[in-house]
């Protein structure tokens, strides 16, 4: 059991081919013995974005603050504060952060379909 | 996949033993297509709280607004916006909220250890 704060726990950037200005912190893992699924928090700076890209596993995200969009069903969508986004495996997806900034969470389950660790869980 | 605002979704009040002024959304579950866990939003009154229980399953918290205490490892902790609880399965916990009330996160595998449904999930 653990209790964390999202803007008292370091961040580290994302290293990842098609990522610009992203920094992550896993904020409930495999570590800390989540069976299921694991909670990260992201921060994507004014004008950055995660890779654009589809993998075996889903994301349930939920935008804490600031502003962006989300590549969805081949279309970007306006994010704000409190949306809740559900990308079902192997759907392309990306988020471009605006002039504020985006944080948000974003939950993994701990194992892809094909039965390996997720990264960053 | 979809995109749902946790104040534009409308609550229904929490209907179990033990519970005082809590509502909840399920913002993405089952009938969503989520295979893994499900993101529910639950707002609890000043003055209100949830249960004081424990169940066969984890619940990952992450503190959205206001402010209250959370029972676990048998202490009341204090909870603030941004905060992040885990709390494992056959754990005893309870949410109490202070005067603001409190609006948080609580994720939750879809399927228990038993193999049932989680409920509300």
């Amino acid at each position: 059991m653990l209790i964390r704060n999202i803007n008292e726990t370091p961040m580290s950037p994302v290293q990842m081919e098609g990522v610009k200005g992203a920094s992550m912190a896993l904020m409930v893992g495999r570590e800390d013995g989540a069976p299921n699924f694991a909670l990260r928090c992201f921060k994507v700076e004014p004008g950055g974005h995660t890779p654009r890209h589809a993998h075996d596993y889903e994301h349930e995200v939920f935008v804490v603050s600031g502003g962006g969009e989300v590549l969805l069903g081949g279309a970007y969508r306006e994010l704000k504060a409190g949306d809740v986004v559900y990308i079902p495996a192997d759907h392309e997806h990306q988020f471009r952060a605006k002039d504020q900034g985006l944080q948000f969470l974003c939950l993994v389950p701990v194992e892809r379909q094909c039965g390996d660790p997720t990264p960053g869980s």
